[in-house]
């Protein structure tokens, strides 16, 4: 048992109060876990568009002050009535959709969308109680995703938590969290493609580059890499992208493009971008007969897929997937495990590193589109 | 080697001089086959839509005199030059479309859009020389699909013929040539409900209640049968439907309705009209996180199919198939012979006999949508 267990924890966090402006890192009071629920030391935090796109709060309603971050790795540092799984001490990856595993969801061996834990970003409470475990002068302070790891310490329900490997090294692993997960498994998991394949991936952002490298592992010949931002090809190649489109190299839809480069289009397609026009290009590249297109970019919420059914019924498959489709605690620590075997690489997303002190740097990183994920050390 | 080999065959064939207008019984011509084709003596035919549809010719280029037919069984008469899979007296299947054997496609596992046969419904020649087998009076006649089964004699491809049991009653399995393999292939190869699931079959005529009949076969606990025509729900029980829903009797979104009777959705759905807006129903009624629906009806040229990204983007796949995902050669003796284990039953589809002399009575049941197969007997 810790010495701080059973009692509130004072730390660090850094408290977005209003939206779009720079976090303030504050004093902040932890309450200890209740019923089903853990309290882990975080010890690296990244960065990723979700978070940014909450804090922004454009299109959604606002809810603050509020922890953000969800991409991280921690240590357990206490748990909550009923929970035997986690421990003291134990390596864990906090992920933003959980597993209860007791739901159909969570029993069905195609699904990772827990009816109880599924991702909810309006919920900025804890749902044993609907209360905050963050407060600032005894005024609560909201959490996000259920993961707010923008915190020394942060409570999770247990389904979130997904126990790893203790000799895997957190500044490395923590990427596994969200982004790189969802576009690995996107590939490994959804799209599939065999050896010798040829794979398009839209978007080489983080999740586009995941992507990219499932298809490297899986021995895809081809992989395209489609992207508006000609810059990105170079730093692409490290990831298996092996030719790139621009789309605005070309006077024709990009599907056409890819189907002439291709004798007819591609395999597989996988789509990062959440833009709707680069979804039709992604799924009408993909050859008749047997291409599948796998969606993984989130579109606005007024978008329409639209797109002729022959398309369809000339034996295509469209799919999306949440997460890679992984179950984060069942699955995650296996990706883990590929990690430390050396099948998957995460060094090379990892392009910045910030102390926790420099946080809003990570934001202007990202807001500048520069690099792919920076690594936030909450020990600086 | 048959008599008649190498020689001219002077037989009856309905002939569809114009567009619309009854087909006329006519004494033609019809030349030996040529290198990879095959002379079959045709026993039954029956009549499917894709013959009404382009003998009425509103939607595409009209192309007469023409022999439309073919969904049939028949004896091989002769072969041609390079033909050493099939000989004379084999019982065979046409198949509206082909199977080279040496495309990508047809090398592909998934794969059954054969490069070289694939249906095309512009084609009123044969792909060797260019030129048609029948005439009249020295006037060429038009095949249709490379089948052309209204006609005592016809010549086809090689690879657009089926060779099956040679203990298969023809009256019979004729109807696997085409609409029944359509829609027990929608199911069995694409959709592949597990035991105790629940699938939708939008549209019961003869392949929609041919994609129930492979629910039935998969074990599925419930089959929601949804059509326009109530009168069709007491013979669809025979197929396996265990519930029946009328969009005329609801004034929401018939995919509501059906999430409403299923807790969220089915898990498999099979769309068999044609219809955009069912398709796109047939596409949102299945469940979140595995849902799977198939396309199998033929949509209008110009017809967009329209989905929010997020029900993708949810874990729910859609898929086109064509022929079932049958490949013609490879595949459709086995169906057969499930036909002839018993496991599948066709002889419930068969609703009407009729002489060859009454073909156009077939054509009259089918505009009126009365009965499901109307089998045409060539010797009468």
């Amino acid at each position: 048992m810790s010495s701080t267990a059973g009692q509130v924890i004072k730390c660090k966090a850094a408290v977005a109060w209003e939206a779009g402006k720079p976090l303030v890192i504050e004093q902040i009071e932890v309450a200890p876990p209740q019923k089903m629920e853990v309290r882990v030391k975080i010890m690296f935090t990244s960065l990723c568009h979700t978070d940014v796109y909450f804090w922004e709060a454009k299109g959604q309603t606002p809810l603050f002050p509020r922890i953000f971050g969800h991409e991280a790795g921690g240590i357990v540092e206490s748990v909550g009535e009923g929970v035997t799984d986690l421990q003291p001490g134990d390596k864990v990856l906090p992920i933003f959709t959980g597993e209860c595993g007791e739901c159909r969801h969570c029993k069905s061996v195609e699904s990772n969308m827990c009816d109880l834990l599924r991702i909810n970003t309006d919920r900025g409470e804890m749902l044993h109680d609907g209360k905050s475990r963050f407060s600032k002068n005894g005024k609560p302070i909201y959490h996000f995703l259920g993961t707010s790891t923008f915190s020394e310490y942060t409570v999770l329900h247990v389904g979130s938590l997904a126990k790893i490997n203790p000799a895997a090294p957190l500044d490395k692993v923590c990427v596994l969290s969200c982004g790189i997960s969802t576009g690995l498994g996107a590939t490994l998991n959804v799209a599939k493609p065999t050896k010798g394949s040829t794979v398009a991936v839209f978007g080489l952002g983080a999740v586009g580059l995941a992507a990219a490298e499932g298809a490297r592992i899986s021995g895809a010949s081809r992989i395209i890499g489609i992207d508006l931002n000609a810059s990105r090809f170079n730093d692409a190649k490290k990831f298996g992208v092996t030719e790139f489109v621009n789309p605005k190299d070309h006077n024709k839809p990009i599907q056409q493009v890819i189907a002439e480069m291709t004798d007819g289009g591609v395999d597989r397609s996988i789509e990062c971008t959440g833009n709707v026009n680069a979804m039709i290009s992604a799924f009408e590249c993909v050859h008749d007969g047997w291409g599948v297109a796998v969606l993984v970019g989130v579109p606005n919420k007024d978008d329409a897929f639209k797109t002729n059914p022959v398309n369809l019924l000339n034996e295509r498959t469209l799919k999306g997937t949440f997460f890679g489709n992984y179950k984060p605690r069942s699955d995650i620590p296996n990706v883990v495990e590929q990690y430390m075997k050396k099948e998957l690489e995460v060094e090379k997303f990892i392009t910045h590193q910030v102390p926790f002190s420099d946080i809003n740097k990570a934001f202007e990183l990202m807001l500048k589109g520069e690099g792919l994920r920076c690594m936030i050390h909450m020990d600086g």
